[in-house]
């Protein structure tokens, strides 16, 4: 199917350090509880697994925040964890308390019997998200697919859920490390798999989402997290309709490692706010782009100060092209709206002067 | 009263970078739930809190660690939240929950109305157990003193127990700086205060748990967190019983920003597992003494495992004093008190050759 011509690629662009006249943006969970058009969406799908899973309304959440603001992309709306429950582990939520799986991976003998999930049925959920959402945006802005990193995904499948000290997937990767090499790389080649489909279903960039590589040591980050994140940027389609796909990684709290992260080879890294982002470009933002990277706790002040911290991030990184501004986690549920649309407004209002 | 002549300085020496035989080790919670007879002194005292407040047994639980391991300093049992409860917030705990504050900070008006507490009536608790500790300790090692940071206490403060995005304090740090700021000197003001009440009673040394700084981006940590330590950092008795008496700093998280910390003026940071010894000790070696850092969750695996973990750290500081070996972070209540042992002794066997 022939699909509409892309009006806005100032994203697509930005990652490739290709000139834009203002800098990109949009924010991690845009589509998401702060809105109330969003609730409603939940509301109708009933628990969160459902609404990822009914096509149209992942498709619907996914266009409600570009129907409010001004942003430079979509991202499809769905869970990190879906690979994992693609696997067999069965993932739920229960109210206030983050995911959990029914079937956690207690034994190595269960990790010696996952295999690479089937796109074309278990996750096929997502790829028809995917091509609807394509459709839908009518070229208007690029989409943007997305896994959880293989250490990521591991730590859910071993802990059962979320978790403080992250005792029992750090037991296993002490005590049995080729246990953990073995689940890490099946994850990896299922992550390949699942960002493939994703582009080849219309996704124009994909993002890997390391929310746990910041527990680690140096050495067992690039051992257990980086390895096989570099595993997958060496998998992912590189090209898709004529057109390079920028690929991002992305680990909570991996400001210490950003050149290990560089050397990865994607196209950009996200940042969060604990690195500033001055500090970043000199370290690495001949390699790759940035994306980044505001404390999303900020849209809880009033929206001039909002702008003075956007105004603050977009001199940090300076003149140039290279940059996506975002949050530097995803925006928190009880964010006002109109605090969202403070802040994009205000990367519309000041960040052309850093391209002319 | 005349107290016994130290017989093991190595921790107070390394800290100033005296030559020692081999590198000094505690370890964070070395009073702590991982020891059996710890949970009994805990079942006789009722509480957490009411532990704290039992002078014999703060002492009993404080001396317990020393007994079964060859460990080279002492740390007061007691809670990082005292300050706050006897400010009148009531801290309690509920199992499996964290700290709570039954009247946590939720206008300006109450941050007007705090006061330091008095040492000598609020939180004459925990100076009778440094007197006691002292005096049962017979010499036998040095004692720590220890205070959560203001960044840390003013958390829990507003939030009024442990929390997820830290959404009601960074609200509150975002919006109305100026109630921050007011809030965090108070908090220094009792922190130095009671540090200095430690001193007095007893303790050779203190330590600054700043447990969250590590949610901050570097601008607002160096405002709204490392301001507050530099200004104990200056408060704080700098000699003592014809010693000097050393203080650490430890951000948790703070990788980052050694550098800033090291030029606060303290006598060591602490440094967690997420950075690298070697790195740090170039970076920041020269300025200040380093404690740390060892993934306590290293203490899952193998008594090999974990000599060969001690081995690659010892290596990773190299030679010379300005070490303290410790974990990153406190000891997981489900380890194995072998497995402290073995981390314990694998300090003693390999490191003095990095003294010779």
């Amino acid at each position: 199917m022939q699909k509409p011509a892309l009006q806005n690629d100032r994203y697509l662009r930005a990652l490739q350090k290709q000139p834009v006249d203002r800098t990109p943006v949009w924010m991690m969970r845009q589509a998401g509880r702060y809105l109330p058009e969003y609730k409603a969406s939940r509301a109708e799908a009933g628990d969160f697994m459902s609404l990822c899973r009914n096509t149209e309304l992942a498709c619907e959440v996914t266009l409600q925040p570009l129907r409010r603001f001004d942003l430079d992309a979509a991202i499809l709306f769905s869970d990190i964890l879906t690979i994992p429950d693609a696997m067999g582990l069965e993932l739920y939520f229960e109210t206030g308390e983050g995911p959990k799986f029914a079937k956690p991976i207690t034994t190595t003998r269960q990790i010696e019997q996952l295999t690479v999930p089937d796109m074309g049925s278990d996750l096929k959920y997502v790829t028809d998200a995917v091509s609807l959402i394509r459709q839908e945006l009518q070229g208007k802005v690029p989409l943007i697919g997305f896994s959880g990193s293989p250490w990521t995904l591991a730590t859910y499948m071993v802990e059962g859920g979320s978790t403080k000290n992250f005792s029992k997937v750090k037991k296993l990767m002490f005590a049995e490390p080729e246990a953990m090499h073995q689940l890490l790389d099946i994850l990896a080649d299922s992550v390949i798999a699942y960002l493939n489909a994703q582009i080849a279903a219309g996704a124009q960039s994909v993002m890997v989402f390391d929310t746990w590589g910041g527990v680690l040591s140096p050495r067992d980050y690039r051992e257990f997290s980086l390895a096989y994140m570099e595993k997958i940027v060496r998998g992912v389609t590189k090209r898709s309709e004529d057109r390079d796909v920028p690929i991002t990684l992305f680990t909570k709290n991996g400001g210490q490692w950003l050149e290990a992260m560089a050397d990865a080879g994607s196209t950009a890294l996200g940042i969060d706010w604990t690195t500033d982002l001055a500090d970043a470009r000199s370290r690495v933002g001949n390699q790759v782009a940035l994306q980044g990277n505001m404390d999303p706790s900020v849209l809880y002040a009033s929206p001039q100060r909002i702008e003075a911290e956007v105004k603050q991030i977009l001199a940090s990184y300076g003149h140039g092209t290279g940059h996506v501004f975002n949050l530097g986690h995803g925006i928190h549920p009880e964010v006002d709206p109109e605090h969202a649309g403070a802040f994009i407004e205000a990367i519309h209002k000041h960040s052309p002067k850093y391209h002319r």
